[in-house]
């Protein structure tokens, strides 16, 4: 079946996160990937650990469905190379720190004049602009300075960072919608443009009612734990085994809950039947569901609950994560076959689409796997001409 | 200027977050999106305090851009008037549970009959399909079902929530990628199809490292602090007036670090010289670099090691962030004039296009704020049409 993408030709020329997850996803989609990489060593994160039959877990999880080509951008041969690639895809992506492309000669500036209706994709830590541009970033000091720390942690303790890398992350996902509108514009247009999205922007964005509360009140918000600020109860409980999520955002969801939970006696108390009421009465209201709660298992209170319709879960780890039903429904654990590790799993891609799904085709490229490939094919190189190439050790 | 996706009408049918993201994030890139809301009452989110004389400063912040109607879908002549706009608009997005637009007539399967290129966006906490499908979810709910919480918090301490609600903004991220792939294959092939994306299977997407750790090592990671797990130093050290992220992220700029922070005489140190080396001797190096700290000031430290090229920051509260020379530069802090809250502020857009920029060209509506607007522009209503329409009460 035809893809969304599958007209969509990517040279990647990212490394490690932010650039990967956003070109994994238009890989997903369908796009042909072409991950170009630095020769013998490659993509920085084949490195980290850890390792299925010596290839990188991590490096797989975000690589699958691209080709890799290694290329010394350094050389001479290499430029030329990539320059006939640049006439030959739609859409290049870079992460690199803000002048890095420029040095090498290969700044957008001189793309778009070789391939006018290019896209050009840059996620970096500060962004092609500011007085912080040319500063490297990692995860940990964007999700410092852009404020999600100061706002995650248990109540009254100290800013803690997000566990997944949601600095790079949400840069991969902001400059996806970046490529994808401009490749609408081009669509209508048949111009390129530059593409520009800096992790420490994305982290504004996605602060939503800190940051309006901060512009209503002028007050910064702090770390609140577990609780919701307005809504009771809302917040994980202690059970005989373990922990119990429940949301029980509005009154109907409060009557149904007490019915189940053995409160009846104080669903219509007037210090509780409403949620303001709650939230002005947490103090005593607390101890009196927390003891209901250890009396019964954590699986138990999951099902009784969310058979009346009370919403709530358990507080997942990892592994019960990827054997829970839905997830496995939806298709969000894929077993691929790689090359070297053999059978190993990842996760699936969560934009279902009903008329050109993306799918997981190949499992991650080992290193320079599709050089000559791509060689052949997209440059239309001879056998001869691929040998007196390497001969140069370009590759 | 001509914008990105100035071409596109959206019918937006969200509430509250995740699904309001994703169309806020349509309409900063230049989509004329229409906001349906229930009449008198609105979204529910412009309920959500703080208020600015009275109006949400929440809502105010993700609904920018956005035109509102008010139509009561549940009566006749609502319902007509709703399929008489599905004929004009290219997009619908919905974050109702799922079978809600089913119960009033208005699922794709009707849909698409009336409008075969429209492409139907759904936003939801299960998904679609799969056991969990009907069930209600709240953000809390999934991020303690989908894993973040389990790696997230102090070191042997607790699972931890993050405190943006990042469940509804990666759906609502993910789901604006998924229309603009459907618009791409729809600008190709002139149909229109549905996008289903689940709260639970976007957390699953972004796990990164700690999903990649599990399936290399059977292992689930739990909360890890701040600290990085294999590089060090990688985290926030206390100085004389609060706390400074670092991260040394390799060898190089260890020596950059050392010669800075008066550590000389262990920049070489057998003990101390690899990465590798210091993640094994982290407890006798911890107290060394953390007495050099105590010494100085967060901001002496800040502007001494940004300038030695050593990656770092303070850990900003949403004040300071919004106060940083980057973040203005970069426009991520924008004032509107809003017609009853009057001059306030809301966050950018962290997608920087070259030539088809986004906008922030309207404050939120006011509720039904367009309505008259629509029904004549679009629907192509005469006053006396309108007259009667209201007379049924159904705006």
């Amino acid at each position: 079946m035809e893809q969304s993408l599958s007209s969509l030709k990517v040279l990647d020329m990212t490394r490690v996160l932010a650039g990967p997850y956003c070109t994994m996803i238009l890989a997903d989609l369908g796009a042909d990937v072409i991950k170009i990489e630095v020769p013998e060593k490659g993509d920085d994160s084949r490195q980290f650990g850890p390792y299925i039959n010596g290839e990188s877990a991590y490096f797989m999880s975000i690589n699958r469905n691209k080709r890799s080509m290694t290329l010394d951008l350094k050389s001479e041969s290499g430029k030329a190379l990539f320059f006939e690639l640049i006439q030959t895809v739609d859409v290049v992506v870079e992460n690199f720190r803000p002048g890095t492309m420029e040095k090498l000669g290969m700044g957008y500036d001189v793309l778009k004049e070789i391939n006018p209706s290019l896209i050009y994709a840059a996620s970096s830590g500060f962004g092609h602009t500011g007085p912080y541009s040319k500063r490297p970033a990692y995860d940990g000091v964007v999700q410092a300075m852009g404020g999600i720390m100061s706002i995650t942690g248990e109540l009254g303790g100290k800013p803690t960072r997000v566990g997944p890398s949601i600095g790079d992350i949400t840069a991969g996902l902001f400059t996806a919608i970046g490529v994808l509108a401009a490749l609408n514009y081009r669509n209508e247009t048949g111009r390129g443009q530059k593409v520009d999205v800096a992790m420490l922007d994305c982290q504004v964005a996605i602060l939503e009612n800190a940051m309006a509360r901060y512009f209503a009140t002028g007050e910064s918000p702090k770390p609140a734990g577990n609780k919701h600020s307005s809504i009771v109860p809302f917040e994980p409980f202690e059970t005989s085994d373990g922990e119990i999520m429940i949301a029980v955002g509005n009154d109907n969801l409060w009557r149904k809950f007490c019915a189940e939970a053995g409160l009846e006696a104080i669903v219509d108390d007037p210090k509780y039947c409403t949620n303001p009421l709650r939230t002005e009465h947490y103090e005593t209201l607390r101890p009196m569901i927390a003891a209901k709660f250890k009396a019964d298992t954590t699986d138990s209170w999951y099902h009784r609950l969310t058979e009346a319709g009370v919403p709530c879960g358990p507080i997942n780890n990892i592994e019960m994560l990827t054997k829970d039903p839905q997830v496995l429904e939806r298709e969000m654990i894929v077993e691929v076959a790689h090359e070297v590790a053999g059978k190993t799993h990842i996760p699936g891609i969560p934009i279902k689409l009903s008329r050109s799904p993306g799918s997981i085709r190949t499992a991650a490229p080992v290193l320079g796997e599709h050089t000559d490939e791509i060689l052949k094919t997209l440059l239309g190189k001879t056998d001869e001409e691929i040998k007196a190439l390497k001969a140069e050790g370009i590759f």
